[in-house]
């Protein structure tokens, strides 16, 4: 496994070359230079990262990180804790969202518990167990900053393994009862924005609990004192096993040069964590929907990210994201599939 | 071929039934109730259009609307005419925007000549000539009222028997250089909104030219004076044979009880001439992108469509309906795949 540097290290500049490649071959397919308008900016971010790689994903895996947090005890979610573990399984019968949306797309799921509260690893899972959930980050960091490295690293260590059996394309997942309020946690600190304004309802909070998560986000934020310059500080003090370990599929993504396809707000705190941790990696980053959870906009804006679809969703998973994959094999369609204005001799102005 | 009043008659309200009863499977589903937002809702109005009949589009067509117009004559495109020629050759090579999409989606594309200017009929285009071109709509009406009815027959009946052929779910295109002008004027005069709002750039018209090209419209309008309140007569009018087509298949898809997917500003207007023509045709139209053409927004509104995707597209062809069609399929997933919260024993809150 690489250490947290060797994978920072080892994450490259997008291919500058490639991408002026891309924009001439996009400007001469047929049709009116620029008309396809963010899906030739995809196209052309792919062709950057890919380099002289072709663009096509054959290998398409979601890897959908797990685990459970103390601050669940704090009264912050609606759901029962023990629906991490329930829902854990299901992912292995591929019965959930994400599972239906990614067959959909072509895409394999990986199911990877970071850290499940559950006696008994679960069948069907990848075993990356940090423990059972992590600290109460109300009361004191949600692990140590060792700990952080290791979930990073073991992010990034699943995409090396993927991409030596042929994956070239992921996405980023999570399921983790009450984890909107350590991901509202990154996003406050990451972002210097008041708790207030990112916390959101999660899995249907009710509004008459709002108040209470944002004191405990406040509250998370004031009793551990992260450092928001250290993006490992930060996920060690208020994050949580599932947020760091996606935060690792996207350094290990950026690493192996590959694209990553994010999903909702949870990915959004793991983007602002990877970034700080690497901000090389933000061009690896492909947004995919705008969460419907109030902290989207203002993490997105910090990440100047502009998701594609506007759904409303927010369930999670990595549902989004899978969604987004059929988006790049579009992009790819027409990158590829296309033909040339100079083959049907038409000559057309340019933008 | 069914007349228009026929077609007109044939359409039906959704069914309220099955959208009830598929809002009350989407709630037990396992993910928090509404929580996959907008992929709901569109998977309700699916329900409500298809009934008691799966949730499954195994058979996806799109319609791709081909002709000329003569206010091409004005000034008002930079491509050369003949491009409407060469393009429809190239949909039938498959090698354009759509046909790349198209077949990304598993869609199959029907190419429809509604009067292009050309000597013969072009092979492999299904031949529903109304004439090389329509008139120009700055110096008199685009056809005549009965030919208007005619081209919305057409249309229909286009529908018609690619359903009875086994296609369920449509998806609206068209070829026309000029196409961008009478669409605005359609829009302008079916809004209410002046000219100068609703017309756009088009493909790629130079920023000095728009000031003409709204002039041109403004001219359209006040040389033909159309009654807005007939959709037949503001199509003869201000319209063309391709806009026509696509609102004949919109209104052919409603009278047929199947779902009709837009594309982008070009749909619109179609889309607005036969909501005027038969309102209850609205609830079968599924909205795809948000255009990057100037009156989209205009357009939509007065639709009360919300695209789902934001992509700045602008190229048409029904490229972005294309997209859409696996964003259906998705909808369906969930609704048929998903496991339901009471086989996992887990009791959520509600909405």
């Amino acid at each position: 496994m690489k250490t947290l540097q060797q994978v920072i290290d080892a994450i490259r500049p997008l291919d500058e070359q490639a991408m002026a490649r891309a924009e001439q071959r996009l400007d001469g397919l047929l049709k009116p230079p620029g008309s396809l308008g963010r899906l030739e900016t995809l196209a052309v971010q792919l062709a950057g990262i890919m380099g002289d790689r072709p663009l096509a994903f054959a290998g398409k895996q979601m890897m959908v990180m797990v685990a459970d947090h103390g601050v669940y005890e704090e009264g912050v979610a609606v759901s029962p804790r023990i629906v991490t573990a329930i829902q854990a399984a299901n992912m292995v019968k591929g019965t959930t969202g994400v599972c239906v949306l990614a067959a959909n797309a072509g895409a394999g799921v990986t199911v990877v518990d970071m850290g499940i509260d559950c006696e008994q690893p679960l069948p069907g899972l990848l075993d990356r167990r940090m423990g059972r959930g992590c600290g109460n980050i109300a009361a004191g960091p949600a692990m140590t900053t060792g700990q952080a490295r290791v979930v990073l690293e073991t992010g990034a260590a699943l995409v090396a393994e993927a991409v030596a059996r042929g994956t070239t394309l992921f996405g980023v997942g999570e399921l983790g009862m009450a984890n909107t309020t350590p991901a509202a946690a990154l996003v406050s600190v990451l972002t210097g924005m008041p708790a207030a304004d990112v916390v959101g309802r999660g899995a249907n909070l009710p509004l008459s609990m709002l108040a209470h998560k944002i004191e405990v986000v406040e509250r998370a934020i004031a009793v551990n004192q992260p450092d928001a310059r250290d993006g490992v500080d930060v996920l060690a003090k208020v994050g949580g096993y599932d947020l760091g370990g996606m935060a690792g599929v996207m350094l290990g993504a950026a690493a192996e040069g590959v694209p990553v396809i994010l999903d909702g707000f949870l990915s959004y705190a793991a983007a602002l964590v990877a970034c700080r941790v690497a901000p090389q990696a933000r061009p690896y980053l492909i947004p995919s929907h705008l969460s419907a959870e109030k902290g989207a906009k203002i993490a997105l804006a910090h990440l100047d990210l502009r998701p594609y679809f506007d759904l409303e969703m927010r369930l999670g998973e990595g549902s989004g994201a899978a969604l987004a994959m059929n988006l790049v094999d579009a992009a790819c369609a027409v990158y590829n599939d296309m033909g040339t204005l100079a083959a049907s001799d038409i000559v057309l102005p340019s933008h």
